[in-house]
């Protein structure tokens, strides 16, 4: 990928950083660097995560896959970084195979999605590291029992993604299901190019190989200045407009198959950055859609926002047809993707105007290379953005409270925070 | 809809607001009332959208959709408000149809959407107010095209849905297409109980009395006091808390149907309160989901936001089978919705513990009625905090400049914000 943050200038912009500040930022930048590059050379938690595009084996992954013939549809059991990864890959690549992530534990949800699936031409995933993640054993439970209802063994079509032991090890012990590891030292919303990312890929026939040497390629290109390597580029110049008063990071590609790609960000964002006190609020915004959304708030609301733009150079190209309406004979003949391209240009520049910080991310094509690249490139720019800050990026102890409370409501263990729940001040206004 | 409060109180969370100061802001409150019941007397622009529950005429939509026949399908071509409203009401409650949404440009994404429609059986609904959308018009004459290559007459099959006059009007007279009227002095993000929203929703047999009479329910709840009224609760609320600080609200309804309804809120707050450097920004969630991703950030990050939470009291009932497993004995024999119920009010309170400040919206159930009731108040919130705030909440003039810009840049005319375009400040840092 390559950055452009010409308009997160304080030239262009308010907030924005000027170019001294950022020399100035690049003697920290090639400190971190320096950090990074031990934790990879030592595989320390969280930056053995940089380390997967030369660690994973696609060849792997893509036995496990063989192994479960050529399913149509695949379930995906996981929420957070156990789905997230998974789902950007095949939202942006997998046309060809039907996926559903059950991330959620909405009844009403779980029972429509699972009934629309042709279970006998469908194989499963479940995915938790610990496998003790409340939401997704359950689902699997229910899943489970939904193959038998049917009919279809379950036993033959699930692959287990888990770490060395806990209970869905168990499981799969008992059961003798197929293994995938999640690989030591890497975070869930980090292991998007690990098994734990690769196998609903390689059902859906993306490039595996392609995928990492996207990745490995933005690896390659990390070095210890901002202005040779476009991932600290992008995560220098977000940390700086952070400090500068852009307390929110819209991320908008300009490509409806990367809208989930903009969640993913989000989780890796949010979770790793978000402590001390500390840490940008991502928003997922799409373009052009998000154009007749959220633009008037970008463009005249407060100063707190700095806006990240995707865009990929290549597009497939699609006509639009000639029209008999005069007003409207300026679209016909052009292409679809002029007009797209011709709004984000549009909308770059309306920001800039109005001295909104803005960076483009460029792609040359949303294909398995370019997403690798960019998956990679965003990582190691959260990892940046950690060192500068001086946070742990790798950790997430605030959720702990949540699961102690929630596990304790369940009747999963004496924990006084469920306790807390009954206090709760209320001021009701009911219709 | 009826709503709590007491999460958001300083006695709970920083920011917060202390009961004495919801007094005071109650006399402003009741100030903005009479202004909100002078507008929707006049039928005011804007506050037109506030009557729409009086004024829409369900079988004047449902005699459109039946001459439509019983399609499969629906393509809705519209972007913005002309396809949110529809799509958070078919999202939530219309399981029975197949409904794309073209609310972008991308051609990738079009090709692939429309190759997957069944176009002998899918009809298309054509939304623009003004006629002139160019995202919209560009969309529409590629699906025409598509339906005639593929031997499909699309003018017995198309309604469109505009304004008294303009492009699309014309072209509905030039084929004696169906039409359906966007009312007057109603902007876009507040259409969703107007023919807008609820020609999809009549093609998916959505109860449109109901959906209108949840509405009214709600309508007739407004009242001069925040202490009586629901949706005059919740926007003083954010309000107070946006004025101390909570400059992001985030929306988490606690139900997957409800995703699309987040989305329509973000518009509904970002287009219409992002002005004048003020507007709190909002943030998409899902319950429990994003416990997952975002609660790290919303229960130790910056205290810079307001997390509301939208909750279904009833559910259906899906129960997760027994485990073999003894660490997962727990979930066995409880229900899904139980265990999602749980993950809320762990959630809910590990935020107050942390002294975060959060909203608790109850519906009785996602149905028609309480969808209805949950719209309008939302509608009705935004509209009190526009008021509160001073600014004009049904424009959007900081989208017209964009809008110039890439007319300009297609050729449909000389526009001096097409030029800004090529004086783009650069700062490119390549791999």
């Amino acid at each position: 990928m390559d950055v452009d943050i010409g308009n997160a200038l304080s030239s262009v912009a308010s907030p924005g950083v000027s170019r001294d500040s950022l020399e100035r930022l690049d003697e920290r930048v090639a400190l971190a660097h320096e950090r990074i590059e031990a934790g990879r050379n030592a595989d320390a938690h969280g930056y053995a995560a940089l380390n997967l595009p030369e660690r994973t084996d696609p060849d792997a992954v893509r036995a496990v896959a063989d192994s479960l013939g050529d399913p149509e549809a695949l379930v995906t059991v996981g929420i957070g970084g156990s789905a997230l990864g998974a789902a950007t890959i095949t939202d942006a690549l997998g046309a060809g195979l039907e996926t559903a992530y059950l991330d959620n534990v909405d009844p009403a949800w779980i029972a429509e999605r699972l009934g629309r699936l042709p279970l006998s031409e469908t194989a499963v995933n479940v995915v938790s590291r610990s496998g003790t993640t409340a939401e997704t054993l359950a689902n699997f439970l229910v899943v489970r029992e939904v193959f038998a209802d049917a009919g279809v063994d379950w036993t033959e079509r699930t692959v287990v993604t888990t770490g060395e032991s806990g209970p869905l090890a168990e499981l799969a012990d008992r059961h003798d299901l197929s293994r995938l590891s999640v690989p030591e030292g890497v975070p869930g919303r980090f292991s998007a190019l690990s098994p734990v990312g690769l196998l609903a890929a390689a059902l859906a026939d993306v490039d595996l190989e392609a995928l990492l040497a996207g990745a490995r390629a933005e690896a390659e290109s990390l070095t210890e200045s901002l202005f040779d390597c476009p991932a600290y580029a992008y995560g220098a110049t977000a940390y700086a407009l952070n400090c500068r008063g852009a307390s929110i990071n819209a991320m908008m590609p300009y490509a409806e198959s990367l809208e989930t790609y903009a969640e993913w960000f989000a989780q890796l964002w949010a979770e790793s950055l978000g402590k001390d006190g500390l840490g940008a609020t991502p928003v997922c915004a799409l373009g052009a859609t998000d154009q007749h959304s959220q633009l008037q708030l970008y463009r005249a609301g407060p100063r707190d926002k700095l806006v990240t733009f995707v865009v990929p150079s290549g597009r497939p190209e699609l006509q639009i047809p000639d029209t008999e309406v005069d007003e409207l004979a300026y679209l016909g003949g052009t292409d679809l993707g002029t007009l797209l391209d011709a709004e984000f240009a549009a909308t770059e520049a309306s920001l800039a105007a109005a001295g909104r910080p803005n960076v483009r991310i460029e792609l040359d094509r949303v294909d398995a290379h370019g997403l690798g690249g960019l998956l990679y490139g965003m990582e190691a720019a959260c990892v940046l953005v950690g060192e500068l800050s001086g946070v742990n990026a790798f950790d997430q102890p605030a959720v702990e409270w949540g699961k102690r409370a929630a596990r304790g409501l369940l009747g999963g263990g004496e924990f006084e925070e469920a306790g807390a729940i009954a206090g709760k001040t209320s001021l009701r206004v009911e219709r």
